[in-house]
């Protein structure tokens, strides 16, 4: 194969992130999928980047947002309140970022897997605030919706909150808006309180 | 409003995106919408940049992909085949532009506005990549799914060639690579020749 045909089979093989379903509705009550997800993240990403507690590099962020999930089409969607299955996802994960990154050449099979690895470990500004990101969308349609897959799946605001920490590194700005949003939906019993809030 | 709150409502209305039906089928048969056509591409970009016949800026050019469609949330797909509504889609497009990108503070209505007009003129080396990207991945698609829209719609040669002048624009080394793709549908039947292919 030449070069371009490797990175024509790399991009054709990414089109089944459109089939891997999230535990998120989207405005008009579908089942939102991976490439939804990760284009609204980085549409958002081009938005909200000011309030990112440091500088970031936007185009990295975005970068990292476009492929953060692809692991998803070998390792499948692990919901965010699925304990059991989070211990072994990050595992999960590694092997298909082998896999699936080494249809490409070799310099952009280093470069996606490295970019996929910085996401994951989350230790540097743009991972920080890509995982703000990732985890806002998900609040902001879940209030749209009057809450209806945190009623369905029974989620604890401990749950919430503690995923929620993720957002607060990148961007704490964000961290308090989505307190604010969690609030209101104590109060509408879409969300069981089952400890406090500290600001 | 604040200004968050602007730039919520408009990531919010953004949601819409998911909804919009484009003519082109992925990989495991459903119809893809524009927002995962706008995924697609963005990292088809991010692959496929060394192929753009002037050096691009990537990230310019990511940005306007992610949201070189948002503008059919209120003005809807046009087919790319659909002569008549071509004719009217760039209008349609215009207000819906004014309109959307209004939800925004005003620095970022004009920086997407303007975003949206760059890519609409086409004159920008970006904007011409951006344009190779959108034209190139229906064809890969296309092409994968056996032409199964190109004989459903009864595209002829002559219409997709006309087309895809614009990927031409972009990159002359992938606008070869469509032209074997094509020349292989003629013999397999799935496209009308209607015209002759000159490389």
């Amino acid at each position: 194969m030449t070069r371009l045909e490797q990175q024509l089979s790399f991009i054709l093989e990414m089109d089944k992130e459109k089939t891997i379903r999230r535990q998120t509705r989207c405005t008009d009550g579908h089942m939102e999928n991976d490439a939804e997800h990760a284009w609204h993240i980085a549409l958002a990403c081009l938005v909200l980047s000011e309030y990112a507690n440091e500088k970031i590099d936007v185009s990295k962020t975005i970068a990292m947002l476009l492929i953060h999930d692809v692991v998803e089409i070998e390792a499948g969607d692990t919901y965010a309140y699925d304990e059991q299955n989070q211990k072994t996802a990050h595992e999960r994960e590694y092997k298909a970022c082998e896999h699936l990154f080494s249809l490409l050449p070799e310099d952009q099979m280093l470069f996606f897997k490295n970019l996929w690895l910085e996401f994951e470990k989350n230790e540097t500004d743009e991972a920080k605030f890509a995982h703000a990101m990732d985890n806002l969308l998900p609040i902001l349609l879940n209030d749209y919706d009057d809450g209806h897959m945190w009623k369905k799946n029974d989620v604890p605001l401990s749950k919430i909150l503690k995923r929620q920490e993720k957002t607060k590194m990148g961007s704490t700005v964000l961290y308090e808006y989505v307190l604010s949003l969690l609030k209101k939906n104590i109060e509408k019993n879409n969300i069981k309180e089952d400890c406090e809030i500290h600001d």
